[in-house]
């Protein structure tokens, strides 16, 4: 089973992490935004390199997952990390509000769909996480669920995160590293982006009254993801809580753990042609006589 | 109902084209590869901004199809052309061999689940068009279908036709972009790259003794095509033909075509935030009374 490498963020197995002490902000001896925005460019060219390797490989798939509160930057970070690899190898799935006919199913059954094919990199932008973090924070969104019961709350939610352990265990049992990132970012920080959703004409398609409704149940959430990392956060299956506060940073935070993993899970192309030795040389020479004769041909 | 542009490789939609006729070479004219390498990576930086507006205006999805004989650079083509847009904006999807589920299907079942959503980029590696191409060329692929019948194999291709036909009209009246490249690549050109997947270690992967074996049908394969686009190049939904025998010249005429359609689909962000305006002030005074709370707190 493939064991991600340690990082700085990430947030330790044994329960040891609090949410609340964990930084928004860069460390103070970051490097300054121009140098965070090379070396990211730099990981994305290694990235791109690797997932080609992996593709050719056939044998591990690679699951990012990424949860934050609103306006901490999914959408920018994913756009900034994964453009630049080929998208033929990469499968970005945003979950929102589930359909009726997902609400049909148990929970992990709509992401499950979308998991990454070996060779390839899925993206989760929210994922089965939101199941024990906006519903935990607005249980009624259980009733369309129709679960059987009845059970107490304390049951569900522990029950739910242990279905959770046990999927990513078997995932990553199954050749898929699995990497999952919270954008930590502060409540501060997430006023100023919201506003600027407002201010600015080009995102103001990204404004949503909800997203500043539910800033009224910041501390829910925060309970909620504390629970998340205590019960989730293992060595094979790892979260990474990435200060998000500024913007370049949690970029080339995130892009430095994914190619790190890619790194250690070290895939390579396939060494001999996928046919038997003895028919290379047939092969190959019926080829180039054909080649010759349209030579001389011409 | 959207009609791209016109571009010197639009197969003409009244059936006065022929395919044995069409260049595998660059023109003459054609500009260096240094140059198409760099008008390459400037389009392919158009087409990002392009296809965030075509995201935020949430109206219209583009459809990029590709067709070609086996080695003719579909793959890296897709490479070149989408790696740089933001990989959560395009969706690619290979279409090989139909699985059991698949065939129990109409044959625009399997594709049909694949297509773009509004605001994105779907990209049709091989696609329905298989189904009148290598089907027709090996009609015994058509027995797992179990098709009603009898009927001619001449009303067969014809009815299969007119319902792509069919199909495309409907996607493009529903606000799909339906752009169709066929490679063209010579066959000495395909001989020499089959011969490049033996030699280079890091192609051996890529390397099919299918792609050997379906050698032999090349002229069937170009009477399929020729049946093809006299049917299906349409003005809403137009086939182009692209020289596929240097690779940076098929790599920039392709990227070519699709920005120019995209500049013609000429997509905006919403002018205002999905806000009453009323409630506009009211939010923006409520944030930033939560700001200054902050600093003066700070």
């Amino acid at each position: 089973m493939f064991i991600p490498p340690a990082s700085p963020w990430t947030v330790p197995f044994d329960g040891g992490f609090d949410v609340r002490a964990a930084p928004t902000a860069p460390p103070a001896d970051a490097p300054p935004a121009k140098r965070l925005r090379k070396e990211l460019r730099a990981l994305v060219r290694e990235f791109d390199d690797l997932q080609r390797k992996l593709y050719g490989e056939d044998r591990h798939a690679l699951l990012l997952v990424f949860q934050a509160l609103d306006a901490a930057g999914k959408d920018s970070t994913i756009r900034a990390v994964l453009r630049g690899v080929n998208p033929a190898g990469v499968h970005v799935t945003p979950f929102g509000r589930p359909s009726s006919l997902e609400l049909q199913h148990d929970f992990l059954w709509r992401t499950a769909r979308h998991l990454p094919e070996r060779g390839h990199v899925g993206v989760f932008n929210r994922s089965y996480y939101e199941e024990v973090l906006v519903v935990r924070v607005h249980p009624q969104l259980l009733e369309p669920q129709r679960l059987p019961g009845p059970e107490s709350p304390q049951a569900l939610w522990e029950g739910r995160l242990e279905s959770i352990r046990d999927h990513e265990r078997h995932l990553a049992r199954s050749g898929t590293a699995v990497l999952k990132f919270w954008l930590n970012v502060s409540k501060d920080e997430q006023t100023r982006r919201l506003l600027s959703r407002l201010d600015e004409p080009e995102k103001h398609w990204k404004f949503e009254m909800a997203d500043v409704r539910e800033r009224e149940h910041h501390e829910a959430y925060l309970d909620a993801y504390q629970a998340v990392f205590d019960a989730t956060s293992r060595p094979w299956a790892p979260w990474y809580a990435i200060p998000a506060d500024d913007k370049p940073f949690m970029r080339r935070a995130v892009a430095g753990v994914v190619v790190d993993a890619l790194r250690a899970l070290d895939p390579s192309h396939p060494l001999a042609p996928p046919i038997a030795p003895g028919e290379e040389e047939r092969i190959r020479a019926l080829l180039a006589a054909e080649l010759r004769e349209a030579d001389a041909g011409a």
